[in-house]
């Protein structure tokens, strides 16, 4: 399936060395302003859990989404970044030992591996923080009301109605395992607000109509659920492959998942479905689109 | 010492009623929004953390300055409420057994200990990611470029080189004493840094000139030293208070403090210096400062 978009995986690279590129930037020991002084140790444990050469696919669908409404590009890639810290905040937090308790990611140490648990903690929070930093700093150059909606939709996004509190259910799925509609509000809010937010940010920074932020809104939905039925797709085929069960039976362990309630099979044509939905959103732009149809598509057969 | 600002101290009490409410409402079961979920379990986290009657101190510096400078008052309000979830999610991480490992604040268990260490954890995230939330929302009726300037001084104030990066110098002094500056600069980020911006966002949400806002933050920087160097004073009272030594032993004790450095005679002789800055800073505004100068002088008075 990858060779089938050449010039996409090209530009999926080129778009994460940019934003690694920025990242290392804002993220460098001089700090941006004299008076503010940044602890050495704190700033390398934050170093280490956003530069750890990651695919930047939430960073892609802000960049092309902006780019498809004319949205400033330095704009998009500061908004990109911003997105990126609050994603990686995230992993740095759900590695500690009191969630997923993760030694590796990426075949790196995690950060409270590589620091201490609570350099973890301190690093998570400041790059959270940052990332409304780096929103509002006057370097990114957005009309206030812009910038505002995006501090707001980003917000809304990370916080307790969104990924943080999707990992709050999935930590509590551990014991009780949810139904089909918990399910989906769970992954919606974990792993789907932040790629909805993504694309809706490109919109945002276009400062495009209401109408075009909702489509690319809807967008971002259909991926995420795309990109979520994928992950447990990968699961699966991961655990069939090492573990030599058929994967029959594999659907069944796959409690607290959809796939694990409705199959494979119907995985397989949701993602299918959903791919070709989050399509047809985006015919009205023409091949100016293709780009973001490409990254749907690329979200729903990657093989990690 | 108390007796003296009868009302002061009832104005204290009525602004802290008036966040309370704010914040019992912002925090309350029903969502805002329909769309938006949020977790019951990680809410009462959050309401544990923050709903614990604290004085409202910032908060209160929110409410005067911006009063003194003619800022809004409801959106005023809305500011204070938003600072104050940065300040309680500070207080939920550093309670962690990571970090500070105490299992009681104001006589009630602390969040990990009530909840659980994950769900402390995620509900400081929530917290310090709501605060934004509050601040960008179109209840909060403020033009976009204040709110902006808000999020950028307020992430500043809470992020590496601010609160959090104070936070890991703090931890870092426990393994080798800081030197006076190292002491002063580790001070003025952990609880320096919200005091100023508390008085700094008053400026802001006014719409106050660059001298005003100036001077406001200032008036903050010096209220801040005097707050920190009275919990230093306090530190050593309540030991040689509960320990019976005496108070020359107990300020060779004081090791990472100034207190510790310089002696009580010197501490005193600082704070009241510091007041009496602070409150010249104001002295322009006339009888509207008396509040806010008021304010500096019982930070550095108080018994707890």
């Amino acid at each position: 399936m990858d060779s089938t978009y050449p010039s996409f995986e090209h530009r999926l690279k080129d778009n994460a060395g940019k934003i690694e590129a920025l990242l290392n930037r804002l993220l460098a020991d001089a700090s941006l302003d004299d008076e503010i002084v940044r602890p050495a140790r704190l700033l390398s444990a934050m170093r280490h859990g956003v530069l750890n050469g990651g695919k930047r696919l939430r960073p892609f669908l802000v960049l092309e989404s902006a780019a498809l409404l004319g949205g400033d590009a330095d704009a998009a890639l500061r908004i990109a970044a911003a997105l990126e810290c609050v994603h990686c905040y995230s992993l740095v937090h759900d590695d500690l030992p009191a969630m997923d308790d993760d030694n590796l990611r990426r075949g790196q140490p995690t950060v409270h591996i590589a620091y201490d648990y609570a350099t973890a903690i301190l690093a998570g929070d400041s790059l959270l923080t940052y990332a409304f930093d780096i929103i509002a700093a006057p370097e990114t150059q957005l009309p206030a009301d812009r910038k505002m909606a995006l501090v707001l939709a980003l917000s809304r996004a990370a916080g307790i109605g969104g990924m943080a509190g999707g990992q709050a259910l999935d930590l509590a799925a551990e014991k009780e395992t949810p139904d089909e509609s918990g399910i989906t509000t769970l992954q919606a809010m974990k792993t789907g607000a932040l790629i909805r937010f993504a694309c809706e940010a490109g919109a945002i920074i276009a400062g495009a109509s209401d109408e075009d932020r909702k489509r690319l809104r809807l967008f971002g939905e259909k991926t995420g659920l795309a990109f979520q039925l994928a992950d447990d797709l990968l699961d699966l085929t991961a655990d069939a492959a090492t573990m030599g069960k058929a994967t029959g039976k594999d659907a069944a362990r796959g409690k607290g998942t959809l796939v694990g309630l409705h199959g494979q099979e119907w995985a397989e044509a949701t993602v299918s479905r959903l791919v070709t939905e989050a399509g047809d959103l985006l015919s009205g732009y023409g091949d100016k689109a293709n780009i973001l149809i490409e990254t749907a598509r690329f979200v729903a057969n990657r093989r990690n």
